[in-house]
């Protein structure tokens, strides 16, 4: 999709202009509250002479909580509402203008990325293309949905835990997380230095493919042949059985193209999953400490709430990352025989807005829980749309890369998804 | 001389049994306490029949920091002094090993590292065999004393900030400090995770030349045109002007070698250098609080008095190491025109042992300042003998690499060192 779209704007086919105009129009009708800002003018005057690259005249949006030149950096939050416009452009998308793409966008994000939900923003909660009650997942929530609502095909997200796989999950896209510092994350706002990593969604994986290239500068691979883990331990389940179902026809398909199947155990996911609040926690607190005490009000509540308790000794956050470090060469161990990972993204689908439980299971931690190890270890990963047993809202199916490269995964994806 | 050594055991000429047999003997009768355990048996055995390589039949020695399989690891300290022996060799030890050397002994340690002096220790002060009544440096006194004193021609240390290149200095040896993460630090017993480093010693360039091609597996490597920068700040300023002389003298050679000399500011390093104590400091009591707790009589006092002030909250320890990333980024654009960097590697020559101030200067402190910054900064760097303008102890030239890596970096100490 991405790659035909650069294709009739590089031939002719398609003017730049009307792309622009076309994608402006529709984002700015957006019924899903998707977006922050809009960048008109300069999009429509770079559209008309566009920067020749891969991208050149192709729309993108970026999250509101990466820098873009002349606009500022918000981050979902009250906060950020007096932000100055961001000086330059970060690495990232910098890479993008070089490529010729056109920013015609600052997405929705959760309050400073700080949950998977994507319903806690100073501008209210995202919606879900799909069902307009229910959420996007986060937190990288405008850049799931606008490429779900089809406004865009390509958009850049972060990921500290679960940020652009659950999102892509719950709003039926692609999200790939890339290996950790793969892209820089310089202009883009911290939640949790030793796990953010950024990212970027499409609508299908051929898209993926072609933005990995775009912004990795690496050429397309093949994984050869493929052994591929399943995890056995109770961690990994899913609450939501068309989740196991979507899985189960991602290892048909699989199979099918050959891979072997092989079923892995992970006896320390647990304590292993447990620093990432500890971590995550007291590195958002430290960024956060001096604004909380001054402006406590400007936060959303449910924020607050979540950065507050962080107040660890300098002693306990050391040892949690000694437990990480020590716990993710263990899951190396573990999974020392396989190439990549499956299993589902998130252990719920999209939830209604604003509710914190459902039949008994909480929310955030359904929509963490299978993605945050892959932070920790630093991995990368996709999430690709999985079959839809009940024919409902979609289900995400996640490819782990142990030993293969973003565009390994991405060849594996391809023979899985059902977008 | 280590090469020279491994030529003539590999041609028959010395005989490696004769060779361990006289290193254990003056080990033996070391005067300068820079033992604390003989693998004698062992050795002897392996010298029957040593395993062929690059430093087959070698005689080497191991700071007692870094395991060594079947002896204990007791770190200096009284609170190891029951430790049981270790498992298996650190990875460093297996690659000696694996290239034939012979480990004969454990030696000395300012107790867990945690000293640039030497002096503090279970067993009692290591003596500088230039005079005894004098620090070796540390911590890894046992490891320079030994290489000094001419029984050793290479053995391992650790720095973390001062480790290696201080006790090189003072004992007027070869002390190399790899890039961060040049060499494996599992199995040894960790100081500070994000500052420690595995180095090596030996009594001249060459030596250490070889030594780094067998530790490292890379080949030798010439720097090329070169550029070196004289850091012009006060706080990069020895108190010994015989330190003064000795870079002086290192300079002439440089140019003298074709080297351009070019002066730099780097008015970042006061504040860089304050961000050591809390990051070593919290790293290492986040190791040590259990046993400070449960045995506080058995660490050296001074010990204890270093590490007890270190219970920062996690938010000021995860500051610090924010702002040591954002200033070593700033010494990194204010070295970015030069290759490599000329300075004393301590502020001072060896002081008396058990004496913590010297004309109104810190000891401690005049041994860690002009080294730290390049555990912080992770760039490889070298101590080796200067010229000495008075005839009195050893002074100690520091090159560091700014765009070097570690063997252009010996070809460049090759230049300059009076050794």
């Amino acid at each position: 999709m991405l790659r035909a779209l650069a294709a009739r704007l590089a031939s002719g086919e398609l003017d730049p202009v009307a792309h622009v105009r076309d994608v402006l129009e529709r984002l700015a009708a957006d019924p899903f509250n998707s977006v922050v800002a809009l960048d008109a003018e300069r999009a429509l005057a770079e559209a008309a002479d566009p920067r020749p690259g891969p991208l050149s005249g192709v729309a993108v949006g970026v999250k509101d909580l990466i820098d873009v030149a002349g606009l500022p950096t918000r981050c979902g939050s009250t906060v950020l509402a007096d932000a100055p416009p961001a000086t330059a452009d970060a690495p990232v998308v910098a890479r993008l203008r070089a490529a010729g793409a056109i920013v015609v966008a600052k997405l929705h994000t959760h309050e400073f990325a700080f949950g998977p939900t994507g319903d806690v923003a100073a501008t209210g909660p995202a919606r879900n293309p799909h069902d307009p009650t229910r959420i996007t997942g986060g937190s990288s929530s405008g850049s799931a949905a606008a490429v779900a609502a089809g406004y865009l095909p390509f958009t850049l997200g972060t990921d500290t835990g679960a940020s652009v796989r659950t999102p892509a999950a719950l709003c039926g896209v692609v999200g790939l997380k890339p290996r950790f510092g793969a892209l820089p994350t310089d202009g883009v706002f911290p939640l949790s230095e030793t796990c953010d990593h950024v990212g970027l969604l499409t609508p299908d994986v051929d898209s993926a493919a072609f933005a990995w290239e775009v912004l990795s500068g690496e050429p397309a691979a093949d994984p050869g042949s493929l052994r591929v883990g399943v995890l056995a331990d109770d961690y990994w389940r899913p609450f939501d059985p068309v989740l196991d179902d979507a899985v189960a026809a991602a290892i048909a398909g699989l199979r099918a193209a050959g891979a072997e199947i092989v079923q892995l155990r992970t006896p320390m996911i647990d304590p292993l999953a447990a620093t990432y609040a500890p971590i995550v926690g007291s590195e958002a607190n430290a960024t956060h400490a001096a604004w909380m005490a001054e402006r406590p009000g400007d936060y959303q509540p449910a924020t607050m709430a979540r950065l507050a308790p962080w107040t660890l000794s300098a002693g306990e956050y050391i040892a949690a990352q000694r437990t990480r470090r020590r716990l993710v060469a263990e899951l190396a161990q573990a999974c020392a025989g396989v190439d990549a990972l499956v299993l589902p993204t998130t252990r719920l689908r999209a939830t209604p807005i604003g509710v914190a439980e459902v039949d008994g299971h909480d929310v955030r931690s359904a929509l963490l829980a299978l993605t945050l190890p892959f932070n920790l270890a630093g991995w990368p990963a996709v999430s690709v749309p999985g079959a839809v047993s009940d024919g409902g809202l979609p289900a995400g199916v996640q490819l782990v890369g142990v030993r293969l490269t973003e565009h390994q995964l991405l060849r594996v994806a391809a023979t899985i998804a059902q977008s």
